[in-house]
């Protein structure tokens, strides 16, 4: 097997990224592990960045995946019907629509999450005649001119080059505890003159992925739906990173008591890592006309057959939501110890998508490089990368998960001895 | 198998397209044939819109893909390194770049068209900081609202949120023959007056895909090339429609004495119908920071193992492309017979992507519909979908052309029969 | 002398406003009285807006305008040089600028304060090369579709077309005494990810003159000054209403602690109510090329002449501002006693720019009818105009301030008891 | 009297444009001719900008406004009623549109070109519910951001920031005479996939004043016009520099078979210089609410006094529009003349508002420095300022016209001497 590093180096553009801090070349995934041409195996607490929600190459996935390509299904099927689409729809309408009393339309746009948020702000300014949209400090909604405007991450807006149309306001708890800041919205789009114009939607994760595991409470999102519908705009929940069972229900959204107008879900949908993306619609809005809204690989076949299986085996039962539950008390419990060592430091997150907010991106850097040559494959989150952020997939059995926050506890470790070291050196 | 349409109707959103004139539930696909529920089966002349120009299920891709699956390998990489990566870019480097003498560094955006050409047209203000773009009449470059702005149809805009510094000309012919419309843009480029503003790049389609098949010619498109030279803009080829051999080379501008600075793929890159696209960057313009455009499922795994069969397969000699040119030919001729019957219609287009301007939209949905109850499935193109659009697999071989184009023949005749009777009759 | 309201009605555009509360035709204007075409007479506490700060046909400014158009001055002299311009420049340094230890250009733009607005905006984002602009809640800067996006009014900005690049924060107090808002600023800025872009500049009021009389603490107006330079961003103080003497100094950021940028002056300055703006720029920042910004109307001899004798006749000396300070003081007396007679009320503003928010625009409006009923020409501010806004000339003497002042108190005695009337009767 | 020379070159803006070349100090001026402190005396083809078409100081006009100040009549009234202005308005209606036939609501809009430019725009947009705008190459519509976007010269855009909404056409001749550009108008719009907005406003200059006096026919102004009809988009006619008599008659387009829906006076609608703006709207397109767009300086009572006197002197009979004509005629010959020394020269513009391309700026230049030396105040036109401008007040005789073509005459002499021995000696 050749060394690939050549050719990546001097091939591959310069935006390349996780590669830097992993410059390793895998070769194969199976559940919570990878593997690498050395033949060393990784824990993975990054999973696809979410999209690997089941782990690596889920056997019964697998299987219905090599069956359909063998039997020749359709790969590719832009908006045409077909029977994989059908059997996902069906799926989806029997085993969480109507668990849920939810009735929503189907949206099957582009595969990526942006294609999806562009599609429901689209739609949103629409329906309603407006273009504002408020988005929320830290948030994350996507790359595309349109969706970046709703996006917060200054690197990745570049000077805000089309950020039109987009009103920011400060996300639960920005301004701290004391500071409800849902009320300054509702006190903005009251006031005939503040300055922020009625808008067409509200976006917002429940969880921001992205902007550092903060967490909305069910009040504060209740009160933004509130004001929503008193403003006559759409609520939009981007569940993208934080849907499919990531916090421990299929929406993120589901015990917290709104009902979003539209929803955005990409990322795991797909529960195999293929790409595809969902815009859930409110029937009495889905006024797109046809063709209004498209893209060359809304149909992807593959995807359709491993959502399917995805859906049947985990959420036909609450065995899984359960065992979620369970290993989510688990990674709280070790993240919190851990955290005990660090001055300052606090968890975030909740479901298996929380993480250490250790105040430092230095420290942050130099733990998690620790754990990678320690064989644990993790990610971070915030303005500065400050927030360590596990991500294991949602099958992680208990001992993996607690092998891998074992590496995490020693490299926090090693890294307060070397600054202890380093202080009485130095 | 159940009957799926109660499911479509009822679940899936209006927004749906292509399956209102084909209702059909399609189960599997072969080449250039797909069956449906029925047992009935097409000639597919629509492929994916551009994204099958191997047809479907190319035996070896589908075989390296079970291989790769049934082993365990990394579906979804991120931008990780990955062994499927490595190879792919070695063979991309091998067979397409050195061959041509090109060197472009590669970057794997999000996996749809559009999410290409954002990173092109990001990239291209970053570079010259400017924010001013040029694009065509009759344009297709994806829906999001910053490609958006790129795009010319008003069907698609829903009114021009957010068509921001995007200045508008018109493609080669769009005023007639008589008028050089590169000359247009030489001018108000040169006018310090005009209203146009020096541009960070000027985006085309060699052969307009969605805009009714229009083509440029060499000569036009190097005077657009050397006008944004002049002006320190980029040249941006979307070559998402036209690439991957369709007109008969890899690159749809091979010939024409042009070397852009970014180029867009997207569609058949993959050659398996699988979602995954390029952006092509000459070196020195390589000036992204690391993570700066990202996207989720930039590191589609399975994509790369067919990408890297349909190169191998395909393009290391030049069978292929011989082949593709054959049947080009074979299609203009068949082409050129029908127009002859149709007062005032031409044949538009060039290698395997060329079409019929019927001159009416009635005539046209006529006929297709005609196509499709006899088995072929078809599309339309252009501004009033005026232009009957074959885009049949580069793969497809002679009979099966000649089959689907005595389908169109008929349809053809029996309309025009048709209207004969009805001034007889009316 | 012809009843001129046909005219109006049939022929004057539907925009206009404040003849609909007063519908008087007026003839002549002398210091803080007007006159109608009934040989009525009225208090003016509009005083043009602001733009009249010396009151109506100021005799001294009078017989030099006259002087001059006998003699054939130059009446307009787009920025040619005239005696008059170089008269008043001498004057504004000499008087203003150097008693101060200010050091600034002065750019004669278009004569409104918008056209000001205008040129501050762009000179901050030529200057810095970055597009966004922070402007506060409540903020009126003028209603050109440029400054109209740093403008808070929706009743002005119609669905925002055209607001971009503003990012709104909220004013001092907007939130409660209990929240320092400069910090919302300083932590959005300091945050890479907070979705609000490094502005060019940050433009305020120190007194909001249209959004309802909201003032500026020193330590607020400071605490932003210092996260402008923190951050690069031009500080930008709009005095078109609060400027001219209207605080009780010229500028009414005088003896706040700051060195603003670029500062905005309009309505008063010309002293007589002729058009004419300034925008004053730190000389390091005065990068305009040659005829970079214009306006036909920059070289308005006329008010030169009249601008001249303003600054001798009120300037030379420090009566005038003492004066100013204690009319101010009487103001404030005379509305805190009005203000106890309705609860919740309360006196907002400062100098001769003081107003009574009634809380309900329903009382704002009946107070102000019975005001002009009784000879008090008088307005609102606010975002509901529920603040009875009182802008005498700075001129008033105060027999006649408490003349005004009587008036609006038994305006308010009368609703009191009409309010009772109603509640026993109703 | 001091020479000012210190104040301007230490205290002015480096804006300053129009000084540079006339670097003289002017005192006074009566008719077509100005002095300075020196007391030299020039003839005047500047006209400010087109703002003094009845030249400088009109004794009627001056007489009648000494008197009005004498009297102290209102000179800032806001939008409030005042026999100033009901009697313009009067003698608008009678004298102005009820001999055309014509029926408008008169907007009094802030008293700048840009200013009404803006409330055009904003008023077209509120009543078509859309946001693009047609603005032709070349066009001047004035520099605020909103209007700022329907300005074609690039010295003025910097950038383009603002630029939204707005799509560039080429006024008529742009391509040379064989190209009819209002087909090409014609065409994008029908094309729904040109990419060009069905706008709210085509907005156009009948005679570009700055863009280099490009005329407009009547043929393609009334295709223009039957373009817009037919998209139900406004026709703004921007009359600014081009009305009030300056082409021979009152409008610009009076005699060319179009009625706009919308126009905008400003410049001489005072008729002595003073400050003025005026927004013509058709009846039922005065769709205003009250106070919906303001601006302080709306009411501007000297102009009203002044603009009466202007209309009842100038426009009560033909006497003066023959005169124009005539003296128009005599400009044309004197300019002809000139252009037959200049290999490749042209006259262009209509009326009084006529020029001399002589293609290269750097002749344009060195001309007009020698016209100034020789007393004859002249500037430039068109993109590079290759067009010498001839703005003389309408009411210049006979004598003084000849007088100032002889300097310009001389001047061009002179330069194509000085050539020659350049080329001799050289």
């Amino acid at each position: 097997m050749t060394d690939h590093h050549d050719i990546f180096a001097g091939r591959e553009s310069q935006v390349r990224s996780y590669c830097r801090s992993f410059p390793h070349v895998l070769t194969t995934g199976l559940g919570t592990l990878v593997r690498d041409t050395e033949g060393e195996e990784y824990i993975d607490f990054l999973a696809g960045a979410g999209s690997l929600n089941y782990g690596h190459n889920d056997p019964d996935m697998k299987a219905a995946l090599i069956e359909y390509i063998s039997g020749n299904g359709i790969t590719q099927g832009l908006d045409l019907h077909t029977v994989a689409k059908g059997n996902f729809l069906t799926a989806f309408e029997e085993l969480i629509l109507e668990p849920r009393g939810m009735d929503y339309r189907v949206q099957f746009t582009g595969p990526t999450g942006t294609n999806a948020v562009e599609a429901a702000l689209k739609l949103a300014r629409k329906v309603t005649g407006r273009s504002n949209v408020i988005a929320f400090t830290n948030a994350f909604h996507g790359g595309s001119a349109g969706s970046l405007a709703a996006t917060g991450n200054r690197h990745h807006r570049m000077g805000g080059q089309g950020l039109h149309s987009v009103t920011r306001m400060p996300y639960e708890g920005y301004f701290g505890n004391g500071v409800d800041t849902s009320e300054h919205l509702a006190q903005m789009l009251a006031d005939q003159s503040s300055g922020v114009d009625t808008p067409a939607a509200i976006i917002l994760e429940t969880l921001q992925g992205e902007g550092g595991l903060n967490v909305a409470s069910s009040e504060w999102l209740q009160r933004i739906a509130s004001i929503a519908a008193e403003h006559g705009a759409l609520l939009i929940i981007d569940d993208i990173q934080a849907g499919c069972g990531r916090t421990g229900t299929f929406f993120s959204f589901e015990d917290m008591g709104v009902q979003p107008d539209l929803v955005v879900l990409s990322k795991s949908v797909s529960g195999f890592g293929i790409p595809m993306s969902l815009l859930l619609i409110r029937p009495e809005l889905d006024q797109w006309l046809p063709g209004e809204h498209n893209g060359t690989f809304r149909g992807n076949g593959h995807a359709f057959i491993t959502a399917e299986v995805a859906l049947r085996k985990f959420w036909s039962t609450a065995v899984f939501e359960e065992t979620v539950r369970q290993r989510a008390a688990q990674l709280h419990d070790g993240l919190t110890e851990i955290s005990a060592m660090i001055p300052g430091s606090r968890v975030k997150g909740r479901g298996i998508m929380q993480g250490l907010d250790v105040l430092d991106e230095n420290v942050s850097t130099a733990v998690r490089q620790t754990c990678i040559a320690n064989g644990l494959l993790i990610e971070a989150a915030g303005p500065r990368d400050e927030v360590i952020k596990i991500m294991a997939p949602l099958t992680t059995d208990e001992a993996t998960l607690d092998r891998g926050l074992e590496i995490l506890r020693a490299a926090v470790v090693e890294h307060l001895e070397g600054s202890r070291t380093r202080e009485l050196v130095g």
